[in-house]
């Protein structure tokens, strides 16, 4: 590799962080672009620019990005010269985003757009999408070789993710946005894609025929934290699985697509999208699950009520926990429950995907060495990522007795590399156009076509989420909603 | 467990083997009744008789089973007290095989057959199983408790084989009769079954229309040894290919069985015998090779040529490396080739079952990644017991390059325990009268009715064998062999 660019990339000029003094920027996006520095994937002549309402110097800001962005590297990648060398590419531009003027003050700063990529990374608030981008446009900051980055949620139903699509493409054409759901980015989820489409034992087993039942679940252990005012308008439903598990299932479920590329990929994601089959009116009672998490003392620590919480509504019904039983209606799937799950305040943070393979039709070994289990593949998230794939082996002695042992890939020892962030893949995929990792502005719409009307059943016929303790996985009614089916979560399932 | 026995077996009385002073019983036979014992899985009271030629009184034969058997017992896994009980329960008695008269001294040396179970090892010529059993007979010491262990080879053909089935089936009935291959006692060979029918993920893949080819290697580095004389009368074909390598091939290729039980495994292991089309007349050109060794330097020692080994005919043919192309005319097997291969003075030791998935149908993924390799699971057997799956995985990083990465089934991992050796699993399959893991009468004629037409085809075309150097991979021909169906040996592929 030549020093100083990735021959991918062409020339890149600039990455123009919005919201670049909030958490995500000084979290995640520049710890990345350090990462992508160190391997030498961005072009020496990159500039990025930090853009925020504060008033403040482009000093001050390197020293804002030098004191909290350096916390969030592991000790062990940091080397003082390339963060020296990082940092001169860091500016500020102070930019208050609903004040059209200001924008044109970006644009002195910025100077003439060259032939390079510009790309605008908007970490604010949704509801600022469509006016950033019209003022963008007004101060004459976009041309074809402009990119803009959006983050979740995308609206809060099928109305406002609309409006939002329809401003954002008033101005930028659909290859140039890049709707990013960073769950995408995780190895092991791209991993997934490689276990199914590289290797051809597991597609004529990937389907209703061989499949009991698939599983995904996010769960976290943390409350609301201080995002109790944001959290209590939207809920799990709309921040959680309207995004993540649904972006997970499409890519869990699709039919293999032509190539790994953006159109592709995308139509087989919507194919899956729009095969679900919805969930309406009383429908909500049997098929979803809410939840909303009570006081409780966890690991030692009295943790409040999710009604108690900073930003919380004290008579809230907004719920903290959903579990969903969807059906896909397809060839492939039909007769094949996937059960989503996701929640606050639970007893573990896990998020993974489960696939539930048939037993064997006939046990032919002897009935004293117990049922078989049926195998599974676990493709874990988070919190460590992994895949494994659990068989029944032969216990060694004499007999025929059988016991499941996990046959683990193990990247990090397979692979003796640095293992990349979600929002270091991602990015690279913005600055080389490649939106096959972001999600379309149909597949957005389309999920909220379908959640919607689940929002909509819940508030007239199931007001009132089911309470769970804090600590625990959430009420008793998300087991029987599975176990209705003859299932359990991988959890509760006896080794 | 209670002390003292193994609450299947009833109770065992004796143990009698033919050949107490070779090779096979001092290495193997009773090093494994050792661990038996070690696991208090004999009964108290078993008693163990070293019988031959040789004159010798008890004492010298403990004397001599404890310098010589001691010597195969791992150190790590001796116990002196336990060893010193373990050697009172030997005696010997003189018999020469082929002498009536001294039968009779043996069934005074056990006395009358108490109920339990009395079990005859031949660890002889095979030329003497038929004597052997009439004298037993004639002096009293079979019942319907006695059990015969007869060791290959079983005849040298066809008619042979047939003699002395029959001259054994005179004196005892077919579920009295042990014909012992110990490949399949080894933990990998039985897990290979575990793998195939405690698994629901493997039965829809185990067929033609995902696999590509079965290869199936069992290789040696040593030549004849001290065996010329009887190696050079029989050959590879006949040493090897009729027992071992057509029961792993029996037991890859046959049809799942209604339950693991010795009538059921046996039925399904000789449909795949029957199964296997014939080679006869010029077909053995083309589908089978045969070589022999000649004089080479192998790890800065000289080799001789096979032709000036001990006790071999200096114009001899016989063949030292056998490779051939099988097809099973079924339905789940037509069109997968299966190639089996084994050789004296290879390159490596090894012995494996490797089944070769075939490639992706349609490559997705960005062609800069390369062809993905076809899936392979690699059961190993020698020289470490070891299941692997090839999956094809993304490298981390960006854009989706794929590469093959080994799940590997470590068991010595997931078992913490000793591993059994083979003979001490089939003994204890012998005591508990469970002849799944044994040959069937049927079973060794059905073999002998198939290799039977090619030795007679190479009489008539193929008479000399082609040459290979010592330390090689065998004569080019046998790559020309599998390369012809746009194949290769596992060894010969790029990862």
């Amino acid at each position: 590799m030549t020093t100083g660019s990735d021959p991918d990339l062409g020339r890149v000029c600039e990455i123009i962080i919005f919201g670049g003094t909030g958490d995500l920027a000084l979290r995640k996006l520049i710890p990345a672009l350090y990462f992508l520095e160190l391997d030498r994937r961005l072009p020496a002549d990159t500039r990025i620019i930090g853009v925020s309402r504060r008033e403040m110097k482009s000093d001050a800001y390197r020293k804002l990005v030098a004191e909290r962005a350096r916390e969030h590297l592991p000790t062990q990648d940091f080397r003082e010269d390339e963060w020296k060398r990082f940092l001169k590419k860091f500016s500020f531009c102070r930019v208050d985003a609903e004040v059209a003027a200001d924008y044109r003050g970006l644009s002195r700063h910025l100077g003439p757009a060259g032939d390079g990529v510009r790309v605008f990374y908007l970490a604010t608030l949704p509801e600022l999408y469509a006016e950033i981008c019209q003022y963008m446009d007004d101060a004459g900051l976009v041309n074809a070789e402009t990119r803009v980055v959006l983050e979740k949620p995308l609206g809060h139903d099928l109305q406002s993710a609309l409006a939002i699509n329809e401003a954002v493409g008033q101005v930028f054409g659909e290859d140039q946005v890049f709707r990013i759901d960073h769950y995408l980015g995780k190895e092991t989820v791209q991993n997934l894609m490689a276990l199914r489409f590289g290797n051809a034992i597991f597609e004529p087993l990937w389907r209703a025929a061989h499949i009991d039942y698939v599983e995904i679940s996010v769960t976290e252990t943390i409350g609301v934290e201080d995002r109790g005012d944001y959290y209590d308008s939207s809920g799990a439903m709309r921040d959680m699985v309207q995004n993540h598990l649904l972006q997970l299932l499409c890519l869990t479920a699709m039919e293999p697509p032509v190539r790994f590329e953006q159109h592709a990929v995308r139509n087989e994601k919507m194919k899956v999208l729009q095969a679900l089959r919805p969930i309406r009116g009383e429908a909500v009672k049997t098929r979803t699950v809410r939840g909303q998490y009570t006081a409780s003392v966890v690991s030692g620590r009295e943790v409040p009520a999710y009604y108690f919480e900073e930003g919380v509504a004290p008579e809230s019904n907004t719920e903290t926990f959903v579990a969903l039983r969807l059906e896909v209606d397809s060839w492939r799937w039909s007769g094949t429950p996937f059960y989503l799950r996701t929640g606050k305040r639970l007893a573990r943070r896990f998020s993974e995907i489960v696939v539930h393979f048939k037993p064997v039709a006939h046990q032919i070994f002897d009935p004293d060495g117990g049922v078989h289990a049926g195998n599974r593949l676990v493709i874990q998230l988070q919190p460590e990522e992994g895949i494994e794939l659990m068989l029944n082996t032969k216990i060694p002695g004499k007999g025929m007795a059988l016991r499941p042992v996990p046959l683990d890939l193990n990247l990090a020892h397979a692979f003796k590399r640095r293992r990349w962030d979600a929002y270091e893949r991602l990015l690279l995929d913005v600055l080389r156009g490649d939106s096959t990792l972001f999600m379309r502005k149909d597949e957005i719409e389309t999920a909220w076509a379908w959640i919607d009307p689940i929002i909509e059943g819940w508030q007239a016929h199931y007001q009132q989420p089911k309470l769970y303790k804090a600590g625990t996985m959430g009420p008793d009614r998300a087991n029987e909603l599975i176990e209705r089916d003859g299932f359990r979560w991988h959890e509760n399932l006896v080794q």
